[in-house]
């Protein structure tokens, strides 16, 4: 089933972004679900909480576990989440008695939550390397173009003559600013999530803290408080993805533009059509601005579901899940398009 | 790859919609494509435009004919749309000089929004049908719990007493209103696009108007001038989508918030947790209000992609791809869940 | 205070509508509210539900009736609605004992509903007109022009020779669907609420239907069963308002379009530039974009609203008023736009 | 007129903020833009680019001038925006030859943006007051009440217990984390715009980074290069906004949810029925609501207008023009509502 361009076999040629989907795919998801559980199990036997076997035995267990998902399958559609039944699964593989230990004080929004953050920490990666790749492309063209004159274009009419280096520079500015950005937002984005049942870790007593301290470390997540209804941190990233893609919308924008006028840019392997053999269409320019407009859409989703009733919303929550994906592979595949779109620039200006 | 819930093996359990999907599939649309060229050189055939034995070649090669879609997607990364190198393959297969007649006089766009079209008659088949099921399980339940009182709450306060019945005809009679307007949106939605290159039929001289009345016919789809960058019709039915998903979520949120009340509603088989297992989560509820919280939002973006620029929009026709599958697969999903909720209602008021 | 741009004394020169707006003044909302209480209190007297002499002096009271706008400003702050402290005032006006029958079996929201509505009608009647006048100018502008070239644009390239004809009914064509939806709608929109404290009349008794049809009668709507939690009616109002302006939006980036490639179209009074006097900006093209994508985001927040929790959403009906209203007036202004940009061609086509 | 809420003679008295509200007057505006001119005068009179003695009449004119805001409005009918007709009318009050100095290298835009920069430099001070004292008033909220027991819900079913404390915090760290935000952001937002015709400052040859940089401190804004096309600080700062009310309707929506169930919160001055004097409704808490998804479905719009069409889009820009000054009017609305919703709590927890 393919109801995404962005999972499409197809379209996903174009749409898509293998490297950030990766992330997305249900063996990622659950690979880091294991790794909260293990991690979870290991800090807690070497905290006390739990018995010192109990955590060997988890983690052995663990490191042999492959999951039934069929029955994966069937439990989100029961539970809403993947994680009971992920646990019983678990469980099973354990053996009694240290299968008591399996998940001990933690609830179903830890293990996905955590999940998505270790994901996102890849993402963050993955991003941030394809955004100085369009920097250092951008950086590249205004050298190569700097002095040829552009027509301004203001309200879309024809102002001024400025030089390519001018509109180049339009491009590049913000990407530099979303570079600042996020690194800023990073911090508070890459954070464990671990609350236990209502987020008090209330089985763990007195070693809570030490214990969320310690899952941290293991995870290379930052510590700190349970967020489970406090969703700003994931809006503020969706915003930052829009603000991205709306930037490189603009450089798409821009190069539609002046292929549509026909002598300023020369743009090598345009689209073909079917019908006019003649053509060559600005197809990674129309992506671009496709993109920007989705993900402004689905940023208004992100922030509808910062509205988490009381300790935990299961209808905002599963809205972030239906929207945030999305977001990141689009901003991935925009970025891969710019930067592809830059290095198809054989000529701006005269 | 599985970005998007509907895609994925494990979430879909919840949020997808199998029925509903399959026409999104890669295959579904190739085979709708694939149906369109041969209907076209049926059609072109029958009133002279080509030649008999090409028309009859065109259909017997379509009979056994496989893409390559490795190739498939290489020509979406560089055309945007998959047509121009399905075309390719198919010429390969009719083999010269009957070649020459595969997709006379058509372009990318009458393929692909026609292919849609098509899939989306069956969409509306299967939706209609679910539709209706909800409208007569309401009507059930509402039999079921006539009398029995419920307390009126406005503005999240009690007010005063209603009956049950009262509550369940404010879920059901806005699904009657949908049943209505679906009938009065089908005669433009479901409607063949054919245009050429740029909406002429410029190829087809003084038989255009007669290859298309034949061309619609043999594919069961209303006749009617090209409608390329006239999106209207594809944006009234996603409005439509989310005024089904709307009333539904209405309906999700009204049970969960009863079943939070505690004592006015019952319902079998709720979810469970991973942390409390004495909880009885009201799992198709809260799907019901994400699913129309989702479509809300996504329908800003189908309505963003109604500025198609001149005679084709690639970034505004890229847009709809994003979005409509996904909006029909929501609305699905939503209208089976609600169906069994409906069922799930054990109890309702006292 | 002008927040909004339809309401600022500048800006709404070129993005209001006089019209339009007029019905959303306090005055006219309060005027309609008055015409409510006044139907009420004579069908009610007709039917007996009401002593006669009660409703005569409450339609006396209610002829030269004039609010205390301060102390309505300051019921709004405090009841979240209007309506309370109207009332209050009215039966100050009305006199004891018969001030007791003033809005007898009527809620707030049957008052503001039907206020709505009474002026949506007009509304309804306003962009119906404007909608006619321009489907008029571009059959003339399609007449007028009817057999020169333009060179057809896909995906922002030059593809074949059209007609300027062929564009411009691409620009009409959707209006009249549009037309078409409108009749269709209406009948669901221009209708009265009327349902009491939670939508049972429970005050009137055996004559709640009868009292209901005079009502609906003496307002000239239709009448129906109390809609307050099922907004359906309006989200697809909504829907066909950004219908309207996104074809609208069309239109104006083409033009705008156009008028960037330089020869294709001549337009009288474009707009001046304070840097250049040179240019003339085709600024009702671009406010048309602006109205178009305006309309698009504001749909998002109608379809959100229809999430009514139970008998009354305080917090879903107010999302409704801070939008709805404007997205009459974006489509009452876009209309008005696209009729004298219209008028400003001076030539289309070579 | 009165379209929007904001602007509403009754309805603001809820939905508004007065103080806001007023930095988006017309007058708030015209006062801004002249500062701009002035300032700009004087910048340019102490570098030499214009005569000492026009930049001196320039000022002196500007210290009496009143605007004939008829005939501002019906230029912005015409250009689009209030600046050519602003700069004619400054001409004419500051006399030959001295008139020519006036506006001297900049354009419309430089004039709109740095206008609205000024503007939201005290917004930002307004909005960052309010932001802290709902912080205060939600830190004191927790000491009140802290150990009192709350039933943690999660999913809409009651959990297990934790304490007001626990509850409160989930209100008051997001806002904490918003005042980080609001410090990293201005930075990037209170810049002045400065870039003539079509952003290269010609006419100001090598004075033109001097212009600048004391226009710059004249005005109290930080010196950049111009960002007319690159409009990403001001979609950040609509993201911020959002983030704040997001997390003031997880807020109100809480408050609504424990009122409904009745006896965990006792508020003060609910709001009152029409129809049922005995009901108090939570109308701050619902309202709080309806801004939250009223900005998150804004954001959408700020978001599209990333897409500024080479060196200057009208249809972007007025976009803005639609949006922003009403998502800072209801962020202002949602943190006094807060903060008297606040206020209002009696009593939380057991």
């Amino acid at each position: 089933m393919t109801v995404s361009p962005f999972d499409h076999p197809l379209l996903s040629g174009l749409l898509g972004d293998e490297e950030a989907a990766r992330h997305f795919s249900a063996e990622a998801d659950i690979d880091a679900m294991l790794a909260f559980e293990r991690a979870l199990a290991e800090a807690e036997a070497e905290l006390g909480v739990i018995p010192r076997d109990a955590g060997a035995a988890i983690a052995k267990a663990l490191g042999s576990f492959r999951p039934d998902t069929a029955k994966l399958r069937a439990g989100v559609t029961t539970d809403g989440v993947v994680v009971p039944e992920l646990v019983r699964q678990i469980k099973t593989a354990v053996c009694t008695p240290q299968d008591a230990y399996v998940h001990f004080g933690a609830t179903s929004q830890d293990v996905i939550d955590t999940s998505l953050v270790l994901r996102l920490r890849q993402v963050v990666d993955h991003i941030g390397l394809l955004l100085g790749e369009n920097v250092v492309r951008l950086t590249g063209l205004g050298l190569e173009f700097e002095s040829r004159e552009l027509m301004a274009m203001t309200r879309m009419q024809p102002a001024i003559p400025i030089t390519a280096r001018d509109r180049i520079v339009s491009w590049r500015a913000p990407l530099e600013r979303h570079q600042e950005r996020l690194k800023e937002l990073s911090g508070r984005l890459l954070v464990l999530q671990f609350g236990g049942a209502a987020g008090t870790l209330e089985k763990l007593g007195d070693k809570a803290a030490a214990v969320r301290a310690a899952l941290a470390a293991k995870l290379g997540l930052a510590d700190a408080p349970q967020w489970h209804s406090q969703r700003d941190a994931l809006a503020e990233f969706a915003s930052w993805l829009s603000l991205v893609t709306g930037s490189l919308g603009k450089f798409g924008q821009d190069v539609a533009l002046m292929a549509q006028m026909g002598s300023e840019i020369k743009l090598s392997g345009g689209g073909g059509s079917s019908a006019m053999p003649h053509k060559q269409n600005p197809v990674k320019a129309e992506a671009l601005v496709a993109l920007a407009r989705f993900n402004a859409v689905q940023l208004s989703g992100m922030h509808q579901a910062l509205l988490h009733e009381q300790e935990r919303s299961g209808a905002a929550w599963t809205l972030e899940w239906l929207i945030l994906p999305q977001m990141v592979v689009a901003t991935a595949a925009a970025l891969r398009l710019a930067a592809e779109l830059s290095a198809q620039i054989e000529s701006l200006g005269h």
